[in-house]
């Protein structure tokens, strides 16, 4: 068995004694400084691999202070203001903080903002509006009743990432961290040159983990240092006129404020990305994995390793676009929130090998009197142990203050099995790949392979009311006997991929996940129809292929068997009974779970079952379609049981039922990974209760096991 | 006491001593024929009134079999098909009932049908399909995987009203009527002498009843003889190609089938109307209103009274239509499923008299074991009790069969009740008008006074959980003490009427109800945000104002302090919290009930108040615009409680809460109405218990009630 190594744990100054008892008992064989903590000068000569954090963008006010012209900066919009005369004031700040943003007076206004008229959606004239310094204030020449607003250039003073360690740790005279742009010429010059000068001083550190790249995701505070805008995937402070006049000129046409500030949305995820954003994604990431292999390269001249966190300053370098393994980068290290998280970071090609930061950290939100940290850390390894059997992460760790983690009693002993089990996992399966079933899965959205295991988190695994019941299939998927391929729309019009047996469309309508417009191109629809028809399979959550046309809501009703009632077709009378017997609920002795659900559904066509309905709505619901099988859910959190439906599911979509008992476990509970090549099977219970549950092979019962609350139990494959 | 008068009861050959009996028990003052019933020869003489129905476009199967080419017509849509090929047959009369409906082969399908390409919208050219007769199907060159339907011209071979009946009452041995079209020169000749022939036999009938006159509502029926669709206001059963040629001359412009099946929604109430659509009823009534004073002149000849049935073959002649008054009725009968239904009778000007059909009608469906006629009947007076408080019926009246009411043991009792309380509110009312609040309260939405108290309406007061939450709102208007407009979005643009205080826009979004794209029209919405600014009241319901444009759902969100997530703004915090303490719950102690509810609503901006919350999301807000206030309801089902809210809502978005207590009773189960010029004032009890309630006139406590379960309780205004 292993016993030591593929573990990362945190350290300080004040912890000398405590990390080497907590290294020996753990097995750990690296160590790590964090933001606010210090890697301790006694440690430096341990043989225990050392990470120190690096950050290229902040920890060095004097320089910032020195170059007020190459602070990072971000566009805003202002709040939505509506003209009551012909003339209004704007006070841009309002409802920002200005201890984090400053209006960038230092660059043209009449350049780089854009006063827009949303009532009508027109620009105004740049001779229309100006910008009074002293006041802070735009004023606008108006039209009484229409509403404005101002988007601007503001310079980023303080850190966002800074700034909410700062906040969460309720740091006190800690001073707060300017950032500098080091895509810029002067900040670039000096960013390099101090790397070297740090490689050089620091022989005994051997990963350099850029804590930061280059630009923050948007993370905006209000005046009342509360969050106001958290956007993982924004591009809004990526920006500068230094860089947009680079963009215009490899785009070849005008920027505008409104790509970036896109009607206040931030171009979220949930947006469909416009074109001119793409542009500007594409733009950005070229540059910024360019830069970023220039850094790399420095830090192997110097013979150490160069670990990207994933996350915070990660704008342009987002592991799944197109030059992102061109940085060189060793490792990717991330914090892993489910197993959708995990899987997004353990999926990740062009590294040589993949870190994951598991929850809780240890920090003092979490230990602290009334907090949970061991029932967090249980439940993200429940979530994370079922993906990292699919996608291994190649080593785990921990961040914050080692000392909370220490002293909390019970939580070292909590950790010590997590460890153990990870290394298990790796033992059994010996780097080889676990049994999948014989076809793909795909996930279809307007991101498609560039942003995997991303779609519909606003946040990463933040749970949100509007979105827990669409991300719930990604979270099930996430540990499921599946190739999972992310695709988008133009991945459909070029000819479905031939080894994609199930396409699964999860969202709200005319969210970017959704599919908006996609859906009333005909090239998409009589695709998948076709794709259906012979003998493909379609899952549809939520508000799958919806878009308001010709009669329909949902563009694929037709595949589907299923339409929304969005009160036009009130009068046309619906005779919707339920029939709960089938393959797919053959497991299922309760109510099925449906999260948030969607309203107003209801079955149509000839070919239809419904398997679960709310009063007259239905919830879930087959439908033959030539010879394919689609199935329709009106949501899908994250669980167990819907882990198994959403299998059965999966299999009855693919037409292929006969297929699932080729490794399969009779209890919802539980879940069977298998190792082929080892001939080594993994059965995981993932309920806090004793279960039992039954295993089968090739539809044989071939052992009938009893497991411990989350136990992980391997047995050999006797087929 | 009146004791008698103002009451209509049913009779048939089969129950003369027993009509003569409630006659004089219950003070009746006219007897009517039913759909199915005869009036007995024995009453002819009888000094009652005698209404006779009298079918204009059917009850004379022979003319129709005489005159196949003059039977009516319906616009169809056959079922959508996917080709799977470039070859697809669509068998027409899939899901359509034989019996009811045959497919037009007499006019040319060339001219007169449409087929269409549902995935792209557009027409196929006629020489890519053709009718194949023998078959019955339309065979059309496809593109693979496109979706198709065929809109085609079918003849109404039985009435649909007479096969409701028919099928209701279970009817055997009735000859199924055939309809003929009224509006063609054959049929229109006979039918006129017919109608002259007829008064001349029937002297002693002093009202022809028209229960028909030219064109039934949508109402199909299935394959199984179930609804298929229906449509209260649908016009698809009012055309042929004689109507739409001259609809063509009078429109100056060539007529599409689309116009009519309209994707497949068939125009209903919830369609935003095209002005193809909008033209075509403006035509209709014009020709049908014409047509229909011609019939009335005739009665009017020989000195009958002429009545219409409001519904059924109401199409064209619908009393809000501009037209309606010059038919020059003495009198529509309608039937009383609510208050809602109640106002749309009482509030019909043109006529000399209005007459409701309480329900339940004494039909075997009602009438038998399991059935609760007598409950039906309550709750049936208790809603229509408080509009008719508001806006008298002249008369209210039976139908079905006498026999079934009277051996129901204390139906008959519970009858005099309401006759007694309906005759008690002409007494002290003595014609005046009650006392409303010193301004308007207008509903506002795409079709305005065209069809007042008939929106959000799907069927008249049939129950739809899509429905129920947004309707609410006008029947608790219904029985409230304001003026009620309803007023469209061009009565908006042509600047909002002086007297009006408070606009409610309810409904789904994209419907006709909420207003769709009106929503991004400039010119409404600067409108409204100057009238609230200036002190107006706006109440929005559901989804109103919704049209996603410009970084708003609602795009009165400034107006209103809320807007909808639809997925966009998962990224903007929101730090909505809940304070319950404000004028409009002052009379609740319960939670709220918002039926169905909107999900996802929060509120914004700066000046809002959160009264309700469902989890993090807003229910129920109120905002202040400048010098006006607004309130949003995420649903508003009717019930006592609810229309307490809406009052108090009603009083705070006018800027006039002082003003509310001019009148007022403390339970929110009672009811206060007031005549000041008779000095007599109602209070009314709407719940099934005994209550006590305090009176206020103009602020002072005037009486200490207790109210009996359900009493309407008559005391001086002592003012």
């Amino acid at each position: 068995m292993e016993q030591t190594g593929r573990l990362t744990l945190p350290t300080d100054a004040d912890v000398v004694a405590e990390t080497l008892r907590l290294k020996n008992l753990l097995g750990a064989d690296a160590l790590r400084d964090c933001d606010g903590t210090e890697m301790p000068k006694e440690l430096l000569t341990d043989p225990a691999k050392k990470y120190a954090t690096y950050y290229t963008t902040r920890k060095d006010n004097a320089w910032a202070e020195a170059n007020p012209d190459e602070v990072q900066q971000e566009y805003l919009i202002s709040d939505r203001h509506t003209a009551r005369g012909t003339k209004l004031r704007i006070h841009l700040m309002d409802g920002f903080h200005t201890q984090q943003l400053k209006v960038n007076t230092l660059d043209d206004p009449k350049r780089w903002w854009e006063v827009i008229d949303r009532t009508t959606g027109e620009v105004v004239p740049t001779d229309k509006w100006f910008f009074d310094e002293p006041t802070g204030e735009v004023e606008i020449e108006t039209v009484p009743y229409h509403e404005y607003t101002v988007s601007f250039l503001a310079f980023l003073i303080w850190d966002p990432v800074h700034m909410y360690n700062f906040l969460t740790n309720d740091w006190k005279d800690t001073p707060h961290q300017l950032t500098y742009d080091v895509r810029q010429p002067k900040t670039q010059a000096y960013v390099k040159e101090k790397l070297r000068r740090w490689c050089e001083a620091n022989p005994h550190i051997d990963v350099v983990r850029f804590t930061t790249f280059f630009h923050q995701f948007t993370l905006t505070f209000d005046d009342q240092k509360r969050e106001k805008f958290v956007e993982w995937f924004g591009y809004s402070a990526s920006v500068s006129p230094y860089i947009l006049e680079k963009f215009e000129k490899w785009a070849g046409y005008k920027f505008r404020p409104e790509f970036i500030v896109d009607q206040g949305y931030h171009n979220t995820m949930f947006r469909v990305p416009s074109k001119e954003f793409r542009d500007f994604i594409e733009f950005q990431q070229q540059e910024v994995c360019a830069l970023a292999k220039e850094m790399v390269d420095i830090v192997h001249s110097y013979g150490k390793e160069a670990m990207m966190f994933l996350g915070d300053h990660w704008i342009g370098t987002e592991p799944y676009g197109k030059y992102f393994a061109s940085i060189g980068l060793d490792a990717v290290v991330g914090s892993v929130g489910s197993g959708v998280t995990l899987r997004m970071i353990s999926d990740i090609k062009g590294v040589k090998y993949t870190e994951g930061r598991l929850l809780p950290y240890f920090f003092p939100d979490v230990f602290t009197e009334g907090g949970d940290p061991i029932g967090e850390a249980r439940t993200n390894w429940m979530k994370a142990r079922r993906a990292i059997l699919r996608s291994p992460l190649d080593r785990i760790g921990y961040g914050g203050y080692l000392k909370l983690a220490s002293n909390w009693p019970g939580f070292i002993d909590e950790i010590q099995n997590v460890v153990g089990e990870f290394r298990q996992i790796h033992e059994n399966m010996q780097g080889t790949k676990s049994y999948v079933a014989p076809f793909k899965v795909a996930i279809l959205n307007c991101w498609g392979g560039l942003r995997k295991w991303m779609s519909n988190q606003v946040h990463h695994s933040i749970y949100h009311r509007e979105t827990y019941s669409a991300e719930g299939v990604l979270e099930c998927l996430s540990g499921m006997p599946f190739d999972v391929e992310f695709i988008d729309f133009d991945d459909i019009r070029n000819g479905i991929p031939k080894d994609i047996g199930v396409i699964i469309n999860v969202g709200d309508a005319y969210t970017a996940f959704s599919g908006a417009e996609n859906w009333i191109d005909e090239k998409v629809v009589t695709a998948i129809r076709k794709f259906v028809d012979e003998g493909g399979g379609f899952i549809g959550v939520g508000e799958p292929t919806a878009c308001q046309h010709q009669g329909r809501y949902f563009q694929l009703s037709d595949v589907m068997g299923v339409d929304r009632e969005m009160g036009f077709s009130l009068s046309t009378d619906k005779y919707n009974t339920c029939d709960p017997h089938h393959f797919i609920l053959e497991d299922i002795d309760t109510a099925v779970d449906f999260g948030e659900g969607t309203s107003r559904i209801y079955a149509q066509g000839k070919h239809y079952q419904i398997l679960a309905q709310d009063g007259e709505y239905s919830q879930l619901v087959v439908n033959e379609y030539g010879k394919g099988h689609s199935v329709y859910f009106a949501g899908l959190p994250y669980s167990p049981q819907n882990c198994r439906i959403l299998l059965r599911a999966i299999y009855y979509a693919a037409g292929m039922p006969e297929e699932m008992k080729h490794y399969y476990v009779t209890n919802v509970d539980t879940e069977v990974t298998v190792f082929p090549e080892t001939k080594r099977i993994a059965v995981i219970n993932n309920a806090d209760a004793e279960e039992k549950t039954d295993l089968y092979i090739k539809g044989h019962l071939i052992d009938s096991l009893t497991l411990a609350p989350r136990e992980m139990r391997w047995v050999d494959d006797a087929e």
